[in-house]
This record gives C-alpha cells, sequence and structure tokens, in this order.
C-alpha cells in the first residue's frame, strides 16, 4: 500500500455490480466466460495488497448484499451466515446471544466474511481463537464457470485432499465465497491483561516462546520493539490520564512525525538513542479459574525473563485502541511521502535473525518500527511500519518498489514468509513464486483447468 | 476391511523397491512414466482400505529405508524427518529427549510419518495435540514426474492456497511424501486419567460436548456406548485385580464371541439387555497446575450431567492397552467370517441421530457397538465395531458389501462423513464422489494434471 494524500487512481472498473443472490453471479459468470471478462470479487475493500484493485477492468462483483446470518447452531457452536456480512455486525450479532467468533482484524469494521477467508485472514485474538483456516468449518463457492461447490461443514475428515484449503487465500483467483459455516465461542466469562517491560526484544521473545511452549494460550499477543514501544506510548495520549500535559504531547507527537519522513535516518538514530525498553502486552480470556492460572503462570515466565510487571493498565490501552485505523491520512503525508507496513513470520530459531536483519537492511532509508505478535508454539510473525519520502512523486514510486524487493529477499533469505496474514494480491505477485516455489506450478494448474479463460480477478498472485 | 482367516491374496505386485535416497525415487518415477507402470508408495502397511493395495499391479516403493530423523529443533520444538519412520520409533526418540509428538494412533508400531500423512490420520490424543494436519509444518514431496515439491516450515503464512493440504489425504496418488517437519511439545509433566458412568450415550456426549465447549482439551476422550463399555470391562481381565476369576472370564468370551458371529441379532438383544450405562474416559496431560485445574472442572461437569465418578483405574486401563492390535486373528474367525470398523464424524446438532441411525440399520444383520471419540467443540467421531458371518465366502463377501453400501448411504443421510481418520483407499473409493461432490472433480483435476500417465497409486480413492 502506497500511501499518497493526492492519490492518483490508475484502474478503474467497467462495471460495478451488486448480486443479492448466488443465481446472479452464476449467470454473470457465464456472460462473463462468453465474452471474457474479468470478474473481481469485492469485500470490504479493506486489503492493502491491491486484492480487488481492477488492474484489467472488467466487473467488480461487491458481495455485501448477500450479509445474511442463515443459522446459528447452538449445539455445535457454529454459525452459517453469507459471505458479504461485514465482521463487526457478525460479532455484535453473536455477542448479543452470548458468543464471539474470536476473529478480531485491526479491519473488523470494514472487512467482509469473504474477504478473511479469500486472503486468509488472522485476527489479534488468533493465538486463542484460531486464524480464520481454524475457525472455517465449510464454505460454498462458485467455481468460474458457474459450478457450485460446497465443501461440508463437518468436525473433520479423511477422506482426501481437504479441497476447502485450495480456496483460503486464492483471493478471488479461483471461485467466489459465498457462505461459511464457522466455529463460534460462548462468549468470555472474564478478559484480563497483563504488561511486562524487558531489556530488549530477545528477553521479550524468550518469554512469549515459553509462554506458548507450557501449552498456555494467551488470546492476544504483542511484543512492541524499542521504537515501537515509545510510539505505543506516546499515542492516544488523550487517553492517558496525564490529560494536561496532552497538547505538548501531541505537538511533540508533530513534530517527530515531521522529522520521521524528512529524515527517517535521523528518526531511527534518535529512536534508538531514547528506546530502551520493550513492551509485552498479553490478554486472556474465558473461564475464570483458567484465566486466573494462566496469567499467574505467564507472569512467573515473564520474570524468570528479567520482565518488570507493568500492570494491566497498558493492555487496557491496547485493546480501547485495538481497530482505530486511519482512515484520514495525517497531514505529513503528501504525494512523495510513504507509509507501509511489512508482515513476516517466521520459527523461533530464526525469528531474531530475520527481525534484525530486515531492520538492519531498510534502517538505511526508512524510518522502521515493529512488533511481534500472532505467537504461536514454533514461531512468530513480525509487523514491520515504515515510512519515507522522495522529491518527487516518480521517484517515492520507485523508491518505494526497491525498498519492498529489498525487505523481500531478506526475508526470504532469512526463512520468512512474504506475508503472514496481509496476502499477496497486486502488490506482492511478482514474489510468490519465490514463496511457494514448486507450490506455483500446482497453483497455476488449478487455476488453468477451474478457469481456462481467466476471468477472476486477472493480474493477481502473480497469476 | 474383510478380516479372513484363511485370506486369499488377490492382487500382488510386480516389483518392490526400497530406495534409500530421494534421487533413487525419481528415477524411477521417469521410467515408471515412460513404461507407464504403477507405484504404489507403502509406508506400514497398516491402512484398514486396502490403500497400498497393488490393483492393478506395478512397483511396491517401500519407503520404511527411508528414517533418518534430520533434525529436531529445540528452541521451535520441531522435528524434520524422513517419512519411512516407524511411529513408535519416532516417539520413543523424541522421548527420549525430553519431547512429545503427541500423535499416538493405535497403529503406532506399524504404521509410518508417510502413512500418518497420505491418509490424513488421527492419534488417540488428538483433542489436545491436534490431528495430523495440525503438527505439519512442512512437507517433502516427489511429484509424479520426478520433481521435488518443498512446502516451507512456517508457523504461518498469507501467501495463497495452502498446496501442503492437497497431498494430506491424497494416500500416494498426487505424489510420494519423503520428509515432513513437525510440531513437537515438552514431554509432559504430569499425565491423569479420570472416568465416569452415564445413565445413557446422550449423557455422556452432553458431558463431553460441555467440556469441549468450556475451552477445556483433555488430551483423550472416549465414551463407549452400553455394549463397548461391556467389552472394554470384560477384556484383558488379566490384568484386573481378579486373577481368579481369569479363566472363567476368558471361557465365557470365548461363548459369548461365539454366539457374537453365529447369531449377531441375538448378540445385540443380549447385550442391550445387559448393558445399562456408558464409560468415559478423560485423560489430561501437560503442567501439572493446568492438569489439576481441567480434571476438576470436567469432573465438575461431569457430575452435571448425572454423571458417575468411576475413578482413575479404568483410564489408567485404557492407557496400557491403548495400542493393543490383534495381529493374530481370533479362533471364531474363519472364511465366513468377517469383522470391521466403519468410523464417521459429525456436528453435535447429528452425532446421536447419526449413531442411533446406523446402528439401527445395521443392528439387524450384524453384532454391532461403538464409541465415540477425538472430541471437537464442534462435534466428534463414532467409531462402530461391526461382526457377521455368512453360509459361505461367497455369500459373506456380498454380504459385507451390502453392509458397507447400506452404512456408507445411513452415514451420509445423517449429516457424516464417511471417514474421521482411517482414510478411503480401495474399499471406499466408491464413495468418495458422494463425499466430496463437485470437490471430486477437483481432486481430478489435480490428478490428471500432476499424474497424465496415472501411474500413482491407480485405482484408489474413486480416481
Amino acid at each position: 500500500l502506497i500511501s499518497l494524500k493526492e492519490c492518483k487512481i490508475n484502474y478503474f472498473p467497467d462495471f460495478i455490480v451488486h448480486p443479492a443472490e448466488e443465481v446472479q453471479m452464476q449467470k454473470l459468470l457465464k456472460l462473463a466466460n462468453s465474452l471474457k471478462i474479468p470478474v473481481i470479487p469485492y469485500g470490504g475493500g479493506s486489503g492493502v495488497c491491491g486484492g480487488t484493485t481492477p488492474v484489467k477492468g472488467g466487473i467488480i462483483l461487491d458481495l455485501k448484499k448477500m450479509n445474511k446470518i442463515l443459522n446459528i447452531d447452538e449445539k455445535s457452536l457454529t454459525v452459517t451466515c453469507e459471505s458479504g456480512i461485514i465482521g463487526e455486525n457478525l460479532e455484535k450479532k453473536l455477542n448479543g446471544k452470548g458468543y464471539t467468533l474470536g476473529h478480531h482484524p485491526q479491519s473488523i469494521y470494514c472487512s467482509t466474511l469473504g474477504g478473511w477467508i479469500a486472503t486468509r485472514s488472522a485476527g489479534q485474538l488468533s493465538t486463542k481463537y484460531g486464524k480464520i483456516e481454524d475457525i472455517v468449518l465449510g464454505i460454498r463457492v462458485i467455481l468460474p464457470d458457474g459450478e457450485i461447490l460446497e465443501t461440508r461443514a463437518i468436525p473433520r475428515t479423511a477422506t482426501g485432499p481437504n479441497i476447502m484449503q485450495i480456496f483460503l487465500g486464492s483471493e478471488g483467483t479461483l471461485g467466489i465465497i459465498t457462505q461459511a459455516t464457522l466455529r463460534i465461542h460462548n462468549y468470555p466469562e472474564v478478559r484480563n491483561f497483563s504488561s511486562f517491560e524487558f531489556e530488549d526484544v530477545s528477553l521479550g521473545l524468550s518469554a512469549i516462546r515459553n509462554i506458548l511452549q507450557s501449552g498456555i494460550r494467551p488470546a492476544g499477543v504483542r511484543l512492541y520493539d524499542e521504537l515501537d514501544t515509545i510510539i505505543f506510548k506516546m499515542t492516544k495520549e488523550e487517553d492517558s490520564k496525564n490529560k494536561i500535559f496532552s497538547p505538548i504531547l501531541k505537538f511533540a507527537k508533530d513534530k517527530v512525525e515531521k522529522l520521521i519522513f524528512r529524515r527517517p535516518i535521523l528518526g531511527n538514530k534518535l529512536a534508538s538513542s531514547v528506546g530502551k525498553k520493550v513492551l509485552l502486552i498479553l490478554s486472556f480470556e474465558g473461564k475464570r479459574e483458567i484465566v486466573e492460572l494462566e496469567k499467574r503462570i505467564s507472569k512467573e515466565i515473564c520474570l524468570k525473563n528479567k520482565g518488570e510487571d507493568t500492570g494491566e493498565e497498558l493492555g487496557l490501552k491496547w485493546w480501547n485502541h485495538r481497530f482505530d485505523v486511519a482512515y484520514n491520512l495525517s497531514k505529513v503525508f503528501h504525494s512523495c511521502s510513504f507509509a507501509d507496513t511489512i508482515e513476516v513470520a517466521t520459527t523461533w530459531d530464526r525469528i531474531e535473525k530475520l527481525y534484525y536483519s530486515l531492520k538492519e537492511e531498510l534502517s538505511k532509508d526508512v524510518f522502521i518500527m515493529a512488533h511481534f505478535s500472532h505467537a504461536y508454539q514454533e514461531g512468530c510473525s513480525v509487523y514491520f511500519s515504515i515510512m519515507a519520502r522522495e522529491a518527487d512523486e516518480q521517484k517515492s514510486r520507485e523508491f518505494y518498489d526497491r525498498i519492498w524487493d529489498r525487505a523481500i529477499s531478506t526475508c526470504l533469505a532469512n526463512g520468512g514468509t512474504i506475508s503472514h496474514h496481509h496476502g499477496v494480491g497486486y502488490s506482492k505477485g511478482k514474489y510468490l513464486e519465490e514463496e511457494l516455489k514448486e507450490g506455483m506450478r500446482i497453483y497455476k494448474n488449478l487455476k488453468s483447468t477451474l478457469d481456462p479463460n481467466n476471468i477472476l480477478n486477472p493480474g493477481k498472485m502473480g497469476l
């Protein structure tokens, strides 16, 4: 995502359609096949990799009218709904009945169920509730030729390859997801937070690893690196108790933002001289007794890793602002600036090297900070935020592309995956073959047999 | 599996090869392609659906020489090994270093890692440690044309469809799995058991459902139905404390076995008049404090469902005999008898109807009992054991086929999957299209593009 204030839209669709029924889409696909017109399935449009950009024109197929909740099975704890439902609407409906989906991506207000499935989304509480592939039990898909495929919502089966998994992450290139059945959970009895400061990233990561490998599953796990810790503490100061300092902090923040864009390397240096600690936020939810025990054992582990208990409040602060997204770009953005995020993942044995290598590589040229999240027993993800500007728009675009090329090759050289949860879309399409290697051939086989006319979301995913 | 004492082997391979290196297999596949000879990947051969039977002759490719452990990553808690390693050997090696894989199928002594992956195996402790698809992080596969595909062992990625999932459950039809990287766990601090008796299956299932939906994850969960409860308590009497009654019980058991085969319907009736209670076994493992809490909350839930606490001992009995397999068939088997298992699964809202419908349908003609296991938040599996005999071998075979046809259609009509973990192989191949519906077309597409000469395990999976 290149965030340009005076953004030029380069690609327009020829049509935008809003189907309310599957049969309309089936007819449309048949027509599109006969005329060879691109069809781009579209949910909330919140993706940051250009996955729904109509790079070859054609028909944007907006699914948001397909937003019905079809069934809540309170015995099996599953919900079946149409794919165009906005995440927040689904979650609120479930909350009203005493349940939660447990899938909370930052985009929850402006992303749809279908988008989550198509892009292999992961929510902020994925450590406890799983990623979308752990949550979806079955899907209904319209194939490129208009035929309907339904994978059965069974707890588990050993009847051949998992066909559903082919569509998860296919980003609209293999079919249009119209319905899904998902696992839901009883709304947690309690929700609890803790936070710890560590001397460095290494100790913080060691604490997370020890927690996960002891069998404990916090809901949310976030470790901010030195710089991100400062930013996390600085932002949203209006919510802190020191209201009197708020205007001063805001002024300071504006100054810092300007510095970051004009002199990113100086920004990195300044930040590294100021930031000395890293902050870990943990959240726990579920049955009261289990939450209390998990929180206590996690604390013991953090203290063993020389963590300092910094209380619940910072965790609560994260929770209250976890969906904050800048819909209006900051004033410091103009046509020569860019800001973006790079989210990669790998196993614990390689995560520090991946983090330091990528940071070192990019900090020569852009302002960079990161946090670690989505913890697993065997590893976690790193989420970098980068900012820079160039002399003019053209240079800025070229610079942006070079930065991405360097980020991707550093990531792959250090055993990382090029996307933990943002997906591939348009912007990372050219790197997908390097990521999947021989697997790309299988993806291409699937594409050519299912969609011989290449009508579904063409020009994406390196296809 | 038709278990015939005087078993005739109908299919023989033309060759059996024991490669020790991938390059040998690559060469072999190229040769087999040019000559259009079937190649059947073979691990431990413990499958019960004829998945490795060379129904079209050709080359049995036995992978058991490919049995090296290549790396144990003690930081990420992963192990990388060749696919021909026998399960028990891998588990023992890990135990020796303080770890466990947590994958304990009954066949662990005679099945291989590659077989587990190829058939989508599930172990007895799958409720805690996951099924094989939750355990495998990455695989290495030789494709039918001899090319190597490696999927990266990353905790999680959002880079397109999950290509690895295509090979899990493909039962040797799409490629030969040669290596895998798997999640391992610290060997549990404690292991603990409990058992409860319930008035009926419905209350027992309700207890399991409530435990799972409260967020607790026992390691093992097994609910024996009325008849299976009797059999469970009766068997292995030599290990019970009442050694004095052992010969009497053994005599009674032989009589019962004879009755079961000669008059299965009478057996069912007799059993239903004797069996009045159902037994639930739970096992817990991990950190002491967590295990104790999980066990206590589970007990509260069982008591709420009118369960009677029957102590640890029955759980321990299950644990000690959990890998017992009859390598030598009982004397009651002869050429007109058969015994088999039917393992299906569905969501909680349909599980009782599935169980009673299938039992009613089959109990008209065969002796039948079942247990419920592999519990998930949204459902579980049912594992039926059936026994019967006919006047002669030919009739027995035809009768066996009719029983399976009826079992499968009853299962599908009640929303079940036709296999929870045994797979499809040869014997269930003809039903796979009914199970996967439009998904079968995608599987066939994959087969024809990857293996145009149909050399890999032909005649299986309904392909």
